[in-house]
């Protein structure tokens, strides 16, 4: 199976691609659409959705995991962010992959076996799990290889729980 | 020139499409998008993408006007218009229609001609500046329609401004 993970911002788009099979992950791509800030808002989102359209089609996967965002800060940034989320959902659904959101809590349980773990014992895991040289950088993209990492679990645990 | 104006949110979406011309306005159609509460988020962007697209299609407008959000409330409420304002902006350019953005004081000093101008006065305004029957319901298109008016006033003044 083929899972895209997405961190989703406005600035920066983290995604990650990651193959599971046979228990065990491996790494096809990662990166971050960037969009400038001397462009334009309406310019800005039809990037981010060709961009992520063209991830889609190059790299064909079963699923799109993406996190559902909290925040306690900037209310002005949840706005920006939710443009950004909201375009770059539509962009799976509308290529007709299925999109499955996980909370932070549920990607920090799945990916560190633990609820309240830290960034960088997050990153620390992703690096382990996908057997890389080095966290990736920027913070998106190893955010994004999370919430892949947690669907790949995810679908596991619900397989073998159907198999029951 | 036909204006399209936008009221984004999430669950309803307020559109308003006018004819300005001669310094006159005239409707065209207006109504909302509506998502059921019961659709899982990927398929409510689609129906919203979609419709905007078909309206934007059947209506062929000159420029798509849409208000910029402050929130002083709910940041979760901010996330999610911010997910539908997104896909909003996004299907307008893909449509390759220019999107232009104004503040409710804009919106409200264009209209009413005072910036602290009462909901229920801007609704009493966009009734006779279109020649309406009565109030468009839900709130939502009657703020669609006035975003649509500010577009209008501000193409004036920015044509009579350039002139000179």
């Amino acid at each position: 199976m083929i899972i895209m993970g997405i961190d989703p911002g406005f600035a920066i788009t983290g995604y990650g691609i990651v193959k599971y099979e046979g228990n065990k992950f491996s790494v096809i791509d990662y990166g971050a659409v960037t969009t400038e800030a001397s462009m334009e808002l309406p310019n800005r989102l039809v990037c981010l959705y060709d961009r992520l359209q063209e991830l889609i089609k190059t790299f064909n996967p079963d699923a799109v995991a993406i996190e559902e965002l909290f925040f306690n800060k900037n209310i002005k940034t949840a706005l920006a962010v939710g443009h950004g989320r909201g375009v770059a959902v539509l962009s799976a659904a509308k290529a007709g992959v299925s999109v499955f959101e996980y909370t932070p809590l549920q990607v920090k349980q799945s990916v560190v076996g633990y609820g309240r773990a830290e960034k960088a014992q997050i990153q620390q895991m992703v690096k382990i799990i996908l057997n890389l040289p080095s966290i990736p950088k920027p913070d998106d993209v190893a955010d994004a290889l999370a919430v892949a990492i947690c669907h790949g679990h995810s679908y596991r645990m619900n397989a073998y729980l159907n198999r029951r």
